[in-house]
């Protein structure tokens, strides 16, 4: 194997840093927003330590990230901190300890035979020893110093310059996210910048989430690019000064290079657009970390990352982004709340280590986090009441959905997600070989599993209720537990059919308003077949959206709203995020349900297609299987699909009857004639 | 009361921010060298919250260490940064967001009504608001930014300066701390300096600890300030160029100002040195912490700190100091480590916020540390073995002396640490109130008396042997155990005379030869009464240190070692530090058990003065009784006791027969005839 040196760090802190980093980046017009939640901090000094055997002396490089000093063995009053330096041959233990207060602390090392990468260790002095952080294919020479990390940026032009006044008003085509730039400035003059995703924002200089307030003075460069990177279509630049003038207007595109490995077409246009939409709108808010919009908070939450992980495994399977999010969303010991103090948000995050596991086989990236799953699910069942439920105390936010239901008490949607959340670290736990913790949070997920059965289902309403309160049970079915409970298959085929009619497809119970749970709830109705469904409810809603001149899509659509009033939320008229991750849910529907392509065995190494029109004349489309492809096209007649990689299986219908057929593993295309 | 505003933080954090900032402050010739520990950092991201009630609207003046933004209510999304805010009238809810990520975000408001002061509350936003933390005395102005917080420094000059090629050889009289100033330079040259705390040490350019290199350029200015303060009391100033001069050297002393309180005089005027020296040794180490020497670790170590604190009592009775001290070392949750990694550290510090209880009656401070000692002795009491007893595990360093002593297995001390540790905080946690876990706690200590004497005591040695290795008694007897059984009064009077005459004064036990241990050695002889060998001890150890020309006391004495062997430690030339804080001990010796000075309630709300002139003609002094002072003076034939407070007693013999009497509290003086 050849060896190279990369940067590495404490395991989890570069990430760490980094969320603090862009998390204070969020501001309401010019004054900061930090999160609610306490943001944690990279170890300020560690120490590397590699045991090595030399024949002969070695010269070996070394650049930190902070101060440093190099010793051997034990003789600590021998240190070094030079460039270059040569150590003696022999068996030996290294080490370099590095501190920095500002920045990660990180350790680039080169030699003829001594280089950093993860045969090192690292340990912030207490006690224990850890396999470094690193990200290889990013920081691998002595330049790529990881806290001088940045997103790419591109040059982008707006499609329309108005002139108002001696300033502009500039609209860029579509949501976009990068650095203005005023290009052949003269003059000196404040200058007003109003940003808005919609034009109303922009115009609306008294209410607008972002603006920025500069001096501008030409003699000092003839082009200006703003420091803050801002979510925007449109932008009103108001200069003070009569005398000043700007000659051209255009931005830094910033963003993640991601691969669109996801792609779909279909007989209908408009689905098309959505798909483009939801790909575009998922693609804004896939950063340093995946947020959940790009305008006001460009937080990192872990239900709106649950979700996000989903889309990402239909698009752009970028593992890098998913493992940082997750390790941000976490962050360090001791647990005092839970994460984003969201009691829902604290079980979110098992099940997207497992689906982590599930769509990548990375047990590695398990067993690094597998403390941090075992710390965090003791804070939980620390919390539950004495029947073994959670139920919101103290300062926990129990969210659930933005919509009018009441979480007080014991809500069945946690029970339900606390359930998977034990089941998914039990199985995770298993696999790295921990059989004793894995029975143990086994047994409790199916002890729960049942009482959840008890207490919560009424045979008369065909479903599970929201909540009981004070013992009482609160007679009012919401689709939540009922939607969860068929996602995580926990219902035999009868109740499966009963939530579905009684609940799902039942008019009178409460309709879910946030693209948020239309996530679950539409997924919930593929799982029971209901893709034509789904794709009506889809090309309604999603559509809507479009039709109202989105170019991305938002964080909340009621249909019912007019104008202005879409824009408003929290009480404030520009509230609303209008490019938010959990509005591209299409991206999953689609490729899971549509397309239907699913992993059977950790990372894809078996794999199943099963297409579904859906009410669709045609459809095609490529869809990631970890590290291969698979393409599938089907109309009413047939289907094909080609794989880059073994394990695939194509499943097709005729009628209630299945087939079943390996996909070949050279790349050569599987027919099946669907009326044949 | 007088309202006034000053700065104030999330609790604790100035201090472990600070206590990172000096921690690393080590070098090794110019070459960074941190702690063997975990350095914690403060929360980046808090808020601060306090409730008002206006009948008119209030501007208040806001200023931050940090970026900052206000709001009232829930209105988060109306937030305000500006230097002056008018807060509405009415009754209200402000909040203040502070972030820093390279110092304590702290803040300090202003107005008619408004300030910051304890009557806020403070959150690192995990759901727990705490009473924040403040320096009212000293950071109570806007410009006092607690992050700016320095020493004060003053010019001094050296007694000797000699002319050494274009170089010179200073001696600056004694041991002293600060930054060098170089006067009148003229040219352009490399310049190296050599700090020695012996003039051996400054001569040798190949080992001496501490240097320095610069480039020099007298038209940038003619005088240059070293940027780092450096322990020394020589240095060798070698310019690179031959046509560089220096006018003259002198050097900004870097001090704490504290008061010195503790005053000692008597017959012997090797002792009034010895005095003088200690006092003198102790608070060079006295600084932004206790640090154990101030020329190699400037560290803070907690079996150090512990003794120090006892001194600090006797002395300057800076209560601020042992509080950031005790927070420092102590650090943040989660605890994976021993204080400094040393189990007996740990323990140590449990029964030094004891001390400053008994010493201070100060409750708001055990309040603010109780769930810091909680977790702290968790981690102990989790380490302990089947039988209950601590025994290092994992990488836990058992030092209890610089000596020939094997700590493998139970060491006897070590139990008799924890049972202290346990007694302390159970005798804590009644003071505050909390009943059930101090019954706990005492229960613990009680039962593990009682096995410490099963398991260690022989009753044919006389005392306790060091420890038991895999359940065998190793029969080595040692000083210590003994030692502390003694200063913690755990002997019936029976016990305490065989350890007294079969160890304590046994020849053939092996003798201590560290000040860190004699401290305690010293005041267990003194516990049974024998302040006479105590002051020959005293005559005879820190007066040999005096005969060789010490003029602070040292990190180690062996009165056998020959010349410059006396300056080499840990392996290296000069590793030993000639100013270290645990060779101040006399302080508390001559103060606690020769002017015989004692507080019986916490705070000295009651007190005795109990002096014993142990050989001594006479004696005087003054020591400081928390707020209040008690001037002692005894010669053979009278004692003579003035106090500025209420609640003394002073206690006299007449052979074995004690009397006492209340010491007036109007400072009028009490006469003793001795022989009367």
């Amino acid at each position: 194997m050849k060896k190279e040196a990369y940067w590495i760090w404490y395991p989890g802190d570069w990430e760490v840093w980094l969320h603090q980093h862009v998390s204070v980046k969020r501001e309401m017009r010019q004054v900061m927003f930090p999160p609610y939640w306490r943001m944690d901090y990279h170890y300020i000094s560690v120490q590397f330590i590699y045991e090595y055997e030399l024949d002969e002396p070695e010269e070996v490089f070394f650049k930190a990230d902070g101060d440093f000093s190099v010793y051997i063995d034990d003789l600590d009053n021998g240190r070094f901190n030079d460039e270059r330096i040569t150590l003696p041959a022999g068996k030996h233990i290294l080490r370099v300890s590095v501190y920095n207060n500002e920045r990660v602390p990180s350790i680039y090392a080169k030699g003829k035979t001594i280089f950093t990468n993860d045969e090192w260790k690292v340990s912030c002095y207490d006690n224990q020893w850890k396999k470094p952080g690193s990200w290889k294919e990013v920081f691998h020479s002595p330049e790529t110093i990881p806290s001088r990390y940045q997103l790419e940026t591109k040059l982008e032009q707006p499609i329309e310059i108005e002139k108002r006044g001696n300033g502009y008003f500039v609209d860029f085509g579509k949501e976009t996210f990068g650095f203005l730039q005023l290009i052949g400035i003269k003059g000196q003059s404040e200058i007003a910048v109003y940003y808005g995703e919609s034009k109303e924002e922009a115009e609306d200089f008294e209410h607008c989430i972002l603006v920025d307030h500069e001096k501008l003075d030409s003699s000092l460069g003839e082009s200006y690019t703003f420091p803050q990177s801002r979510a925007f279509r449109y932008v009103s630049i108001v200069p003070k000064e009569k005398d000043f003038h700007i000659g051209d207007v255009s931005m830094l595109y910033e963003y993640l290079p991601v691969s669109y490995r996801g792609k779909f077409r279909s007989s209908n246009e408009q689905l098309n657009q959505i798909w483009d939409t939801s790909v575009y709108t998922f693609h804004l808010n896939t950063r340093e970390f995946i947020f959940d919009g790009i305008k006001r908070d460009r937080w990192v939450w872990s239900g709106d990352s649950y979700q996000s992980f989903l889309m990402n495994y239909y698009s752009f399977f970028d593992q890098d982004v998913v493992k940082r999010t997750l390790i941000a969303l976490r962050g360090k010991d001791p647990v005092h709340a839970h994460i984003n103090t969201i009691l829902d948000y604290s079980l979110y995050w098992f099940i997207s280590m497992y689906d982590y596991y599930v769509h990548t086989a990375d047990k590695e990236f398990i067993e690094s986090q597998y403390d941090n799953m075992v710390s965090l699910m003791k804070f939980c069942l620390d919390r539950r009441n004495e029947k073994g439920m959670m139920e919101g105390i103290e300062a926990d936010w129990v969210f659930v959905d933005w919509a009018d239901i009441d979480n007080k008490g014991e809500v069945s949607t946690i029970q339900i997600l606390l359930y998977k959340s034990l089941d998914s670290l039990g199985k995770l736990a298993k696999i790295i070989g921990k059989e004793k913790e894995s029975e143990y949070y086994l047994e409790l997920a199916e002890e729960l599993q049942l009482r959840i059965k008890e207490y919560f289902w009424v045979e008369d309403k065909g479903g599970f209720v929201h909540r009981r309160l004070d013992g009482q049970l609160d007679e009012k079915v919401t689709k939540y537990p009922n939607m969860f409970a068929l996602l995580y298959d926990t219902l035999d085929d009868a109740d499966r059919l009963k939530v579905k009619k009684q609940v799902l497809l039942n008019d009178d119970v409460q309709k879910i308003t946030t693209p948020y749970m239309r996530f679950f709830e539409l997924a919930a109705l593929c799982e029971v077949n209901e893709q034509e469904k789904v794709l009506d409810e889809i090309l309604d809603y999603w559509g809507g959206m479009l039709d109202l001149g989105a170019t991305s899509f938002w964080e909340a659509y009621d249909p019912k709203q007019k104008d202005a009033e879409h824009y408003e939320m929290y009480g404030i008229p520009y509230g609303k995020s209008l490019c938010h991750a959990w509005g591209a849910s299409p991206i999953y529907l689609l490729g899971k349900y549509f397309l239907g392509v699913k992993p059977l065995s950790p990372g894809y190494e078996t794999f199943i297609v099963e297409p579904q029109l859906g009410g669709l004349e045609w459809m095609e489309g490529t869809m990631p299987v970890a590290d291969g492809e698979v393409e599938v096209y089907m109309d009413k007649q047939q289907i094909r699909v080609k794989a880059t990689k073994s394990g695939g299986i194509l499943r097709s219908y005729n009628g209630d009857v299945s087939y079943e057929k390996e996909i070949p593993a050279d790349g050569t295309e599987l027919l099946i004639d669907i009326e044949g």
